[in-house]
């Protein structure tokens, strides 16, 4: 089956959110996914757009997408980051992940960013294999945090 | 000595770099700072700002800073990335990090995004202690992943 890789349009958001929703079942949280089809078609496609959208499409439609934006490194300058990449369950194995990859570097080559960042889970040993083979360096002595609405709101309030 | 936070301005860029300097010392990579004053001031101040920073100023200048910017969530939708809180260290222990901390979750509030995102090094254990007393999640499962420009252009080319 022939897939093409292109960048994302508006009217790509209501399949793009079917594949965020599918990650987060992979990753073990299925109803962490709050952000609704309106919310996406702003932030990709309103006044200020808050990240670029590469998609994977067949003739059964899109099965795949990777999701960047840019962030900005103290030590080397402006970096891109890769929020997520998603092949469709039923697609995976084809070498869809690996277009996707390559375009969202061929997109941080064009921008000429010093650095392009993601995460990956401890135990997803697949992917992290993937990583390192392509030249990404797994940096095992930092963690991510993070603090929800809530909790700081309960901080600040304290 | 009385300390005040307040809005980084472009003139701060040169102080703000040694404090960058500082914390790279801190974390055992002195020479991973490529970064110039010249492009914090357009990063920060210039047509497309990439970041907000707050300082943390004493009668003998800038004793600290905090540098943040928008990040996008598939899941939540607009977040906010602390990229660097460092406090100088013979000023250390005096309570300006908790005022940066709190300046950078307010900031937050105001905006009103999802999450505040940051990274802490493993070893860390005062600060891992901090964050978690504030109501802050440290995400053990998850690696932040990197991959240099040189290693991206080595990639594409094979």
């Amino acid at each position: 089956m022939k897939v093409t890789i292109r960048n994302a349009v508006r009217e790509d958001m209501p399949e793009v959110l079917q594949l965020i929703k599918e990650l987060a079942f992979f990753e073990k949280e299925p109803d962490a996914v709050e952000v609704t089809v309106a919310e996406l078609e702003d932030a990709g496609f309103g006044a200020t757009p808050r990240f670029q959208c590469f998609v994977a499409e067949s003739s059964k439609g899109l099965v795949g997408m990777a999701l960047v934006y840019f962030r900005y490194s103290t030590w080397k300058g402006r970096t891109l980051h890769l929020e997520d990449l998603i092949v469709t369950e039923s697609m995976r194995g084809k070498g869809i992940g690996s277009l996707l990859y390559k375009r969202v570097l061929e997109h941080a080559q064009e921008l000429n960013v010093k650095r392009v960042n993601w995460e990956v889970l401890d135990w997803n040993e697949g992917a992290i294999q993937f990583y390192k083979r392509s030249g990404a360096t797994i940096m095992d002595d930092w963690r991510p945090v993070a603090m929800t609405k809530e909790a700081l709101n309960k901080f600040l309030e304290e």
